[in-house]
């Protein structure tokens, strides 16, 4: 019977970024083999939405690991981000409520060497907060903007920045916006030019499409 | 059989404003007959999404209407706003594409005896067009605010704006906008505080609203 | 690196109302950290849709604070509303099981300052309760109705009363209406003239959009 | 190759009301066929949703057939009331724009040999006209209650009237209420008692479903 | 302040059955409080989907009282059937699974005075079992049908009898048929002639258009 | 510019079958340069919801060309079944509006040189006539079952028999079955064991799965 | 009172296989009930979707009986394939976290005496991992392809190799693949040919499919 | 009345690329007005989805303009991209259905003075054509990928490449892949890391997309 589970390992070595493990469906015996053939090849390893009681185990088993609980992010060795990095990515936010998308950009974008600045509550109902931060932002190489409810800081950003913007919707609202569609759709059908958008909730394909045009541009 | 229609006539008597006929599901000689009825009153009327072959038919048939072909708005006796009103409605929108659902609204308040007036392609995606306008704007009694796509523009203007404010969905866009939906949601979620929202493309709801709030204030 | 939260304190000034805080998804100790810096302003501070444990916990560390278990809103200082106002703003409602969206309306109008009286149990299915209250009713400047279910009402009170009406549709239903979504199409379909509509469950919002009502209008 | 049309000749005996035919999707030649068929056999035949063109070409085809083309409906026979038939089902509608599925319903239950009577313009919006009927809607043993955009009517109706009561959403609307799904949610989510439904523009159904009562009465 | 709950007592007078009371949203002091005014008039009182905690704490409070935790009915007074009725109404359904609905209609029917018997198991996969159950349902004068999955047990009934059918989908499934959404489309789409459907899970509304189509019958 | 198309003329060698055209959304000009190449080379070729004007202007262009007008099938050579072909696949459907699915299986099945026999009318709303054909359909070694509407009949005939099913649902119905989603539900949720499911309409896609179940049996 | 179940015992003899029990939805004690009704007619029985307390129970009270936790399959005898049985039905799926509709298939099989092999981890965005394994699934007679997320391995299977092919969507994803609608849509859209489908995390009946196959082939 | 047309013409300056026209629901009168402003200013215009009938009717008007009829794109003045550029982008997609979507990113980045380059008819399910072409697409420095059906090519592509990928759903398909959204669901959903995605037909938002990432990288 073949019925174990078979790593892309060489990922890596095709793409120039390795496999990532989705934490949330997977029961932690599982999680933790998967990882210790990670840590058996002296690689590091991220698994993304992993529950709150699988992360913490997780912790304790792997030394030096590292587990952010808002955002179910859990790295096998906490990374370090070359000190002579700067500016490469922005990561916009609404409010305080998407913080759980922002840091799974964030501790991707670090597991993959990069570095991350966070910019929180710059919602458009007070426009005068971002229009306040535009030179700021005009260092980064490249903007991730997470929203929930009606999703249209995008928009707004998209109108007063010129860098590629990455949208990430966030499953925050109720009535009409729960689940995070309406964000998604509003990123979707932004009229600001040349925004594209990742699933509801996935601040880690942000990260990595952000790692595809990072790895473009000159060192 | 008692299948002839049955007009509301005592609705201005009883809340102050009439009846309305929806066009776009009844045959012409129907339209006729009810317009008929209202004429043989001396009442004004007012049909709205009236289809342009219907709508130049009526407006052949009846001296001094007004048909709006843009807006499928069919008026029985094209309206006069009395000189010293001003300053009551200002129906803002995101693009000229929008122009049918405002001018529905903008012949519904002129039927009402209201003064409004038209401020488009304000949309925020350049949201430098709509923070030249905020003091002009600040003069006006209520605000209708239209958009289709993203629908984000109320909640740029209810963060910059403290009237009363309706919101309408324009049926613009295509792939997950087609229809209007993304609008109504995105407008239905805003972050902006006390924004209402009326039904896709519904610019007569919106001057109705906005008629409601003017006849309490003071003259 | 700046990802601390950033209010907007001045949009009392600009708008002539606060900001309010969503509840649901920040955990206890954001919370806190925001009210306290609310507080530290003398300001007064409302949150919206706090989960029980969060809200009693909130109780207890605030002195003065108010929280209602039902709609889930918590106030930094208990109002106290001017006792000159009156018959500023009525709350009708189809039945009991609505009271949390009520009530959410309800506090909200007492943290602007506003008078508001409730009217429960007033459902189309016996319109002679309704009919029974008309007279009642035309005293109000605003009505707010919230409904779940078919969420009717407003098209009934709409029909019998002409003052601006702002309807909550309420996430009270099973089967197809499950969530809320159902009673806000029927508003949003409504063949009542000027009604408008509030995301599902949006008590704050109708309140929020009385008070920009209310502002206008003559002292 | 067994590839012809079967019919159920059979189900007038095995039922008590024979099979009828849709005719939406049905080409001409097809429809001709299988109305022949009937014919030779000395019954008379139903087919509903008829486009204008097919039915006119059937209605000059067939001698003595009758075509509706409001509703779609084609009669092999023009039927016959018996004259001492009353009251059997009263027919309410909420406005014009229903005649289509108002007049499915009337000419189906005219070839099942029943008596139906049309009460068209009473919609919820203006609630005195229904209020007004209710003594004479008494007399009916069966109401079919047709409704559009938000679909109230029969809530208001079921809260005034104890006979048996079939719903019937009319496809009649825009925005949110396009395709009268809206309608047809709020009719199955009503708070009044004991209501039930059919598809939308079911017109026919609802007569079946009227005359599967009827059969059960005493004559 | 009048915020207090208003019943429609004189619905009994009006129509023929009482006001009923929707018990999943309701808190337990508000149902007991509710329950008490019907048992201080000495009339009975039927409450729906009142969750097992709250139905166990009225049992006990409300002596001779009755609550089913399957349907989660619960009956002020438990009902008695007069012995001399029999073959009103027969509950067929598809399986076991189907029981939280069946007896939801079959405790609202005893409640109302009627007899009601119930058909389990036989679903239309297994045909046969339908089939040979024919003559024995023939003898009843109304059929609630109740079916989750694919809900296309009343379409078979329809064909081989000629009573009245109300069809109820229930929210059994997964998959596209997690909570009864397939079901309630596939009874609205019925081939079968003349079936009514009433909203995902309701029994109770089952057995009150099944009432008011016996009451309309000779005694 | 590398912008031609590119045709995968190994499908055959590699999976024992051609590649098919979808012809509806592909100008005339490219249809009868795709169909030039498979001339060229001696092949046939089957294209799929071929519009009818493209269908009849290709027919006449491509000399012994088969063109179903129903269903949009348009075969490039005329297929000739060989004779000794019998009882392979069985394709019933409820009523003649599905005869254009239907089509779509037969004639791709005649161009893979398989028997195909269609049974029309044998909808389960008179199950007699279902009844009536089991013996002869058991004869057959693959059965596709379509049906619009409720889409209930694959749930009765897999009750019946035992062969592989494939269910076709078709976009046959109005109201909520408009467009085949019913249909499609309606086969996922089936009772009856291991009924497999194409895509609405998708009679190609049916025929295509029968095949490679024809295949795998001894000649 | 007719209220027991009733089960369809003759299946086995009419179609060659046996009902299958939805444990999903019935309580402990009926489940006892039914399960002890085949074990005195000395019959194995499957029940599908029984939740873990329940399996276990059930587990403790029939000896020999068996329970697989993640698939939630309970099996009144534990299976015996035949040793000489081979190479019947693969199945694949893209990752680990499908195990619980893997097993859910591969436990009918045995139930149903088949032989099955499971094959994980093959995914499309690791192509290699597919391609490697061609030679080895070519061997089998059917295969079953499980997916969650995008749900694309099907595609990529059904362009490699040419026997029956099963697909089965898993609800394994988040944002718009929750609940596993994206796999379903992207499975019935498939542009490889005559794959069919079924329902959402319906191993079961994707085991029945591929037995109805493998009883047509010779032994 | 401030009911003109309100060009953003300083976005260039701002962003470094201009506002572009969305041409479908824009007069043909209207389009020329604002075609005409640009003229004036001596700039070069890009209009999207333009109707056949209006690109016309503009091509004549406007000398040395291009009408693209297949995607809708109206340029002003007909591009030229400098000679010495190549390799920039490369246009990848499923099949010759999707040419409209490829053809409007395709004259977008033109029109943006990009190389770009259409790869076609290299769908999955025949995935030999893409693996043929992995060593030439590596030259690009970002992809754009347009599908339609279930829009799965983007995932394959981004297992075997590592450059920025903008995937686009086509609205190609039919049953549930009508309209693109399973195609865009899928991206979504993607199992392939960091792929990004825009609007359902948006060629234009993938080629500005695109056009944001090649500003950021050295000349």
């Amino acid at each position: 019977m073949s019925d174990a589970f078979e790593l892309d390992f060489n990922r890596q070595e095709r793409l120039g970024f390795p496999e990532v493990i989705f934490g949330a469906s997977k029961p932690l015996s599982v999680l933790k083999d998967i990882l210790q053939a990670y840590q058996d090849k002296g690689l590091n390893a991220l698994a993304t939405k992993v529950q709150a009681d699988k992360g913490q185990a997780l912790c304790q088993h792997f030394e030096g690991s590292l587990f952010d609980q808002e955002s179910g992010i859990f790295l096998l060795q906490e990374p370090r981000v070359a000190s002579d990095k700067h500016d490469e990515v922005a990561i916009l936010s609404a409010g305080t409520s998407d913080a759980f998308v922002v840091n799974e950009a964030y501790y991707t974008l670090q597991f993959l060497g990069c570095h991350a600045e966070r910019f929180n509550d710059i919602g458009i109902a007070g426009i005068h907060r971002l229009l306040g931060k535009v030179e700021q932002l005009k260092r980064f190489k490249v903007l991730i903007v997470v929203a929930g409810f009606e999703g249209a800081l995008p928009t707004a950003v998209g109108g007063l920045l010129s860098q590629p913007i990455i949208a990430v919707p966030a499953s925050i609202g109720y009535g009409v916006s729960e689940g995070g569609h309406v964000a998604l759709n509003t990123m979707l059908s932004t009229c600001a030019n040349g925004i594209s958008v990742v699933n509801i909730d996935n601040g880690y394909g942000a990260a990595m499409a952000a790692y595809r045009i990072l790895r473009s541009l000159p060192k």
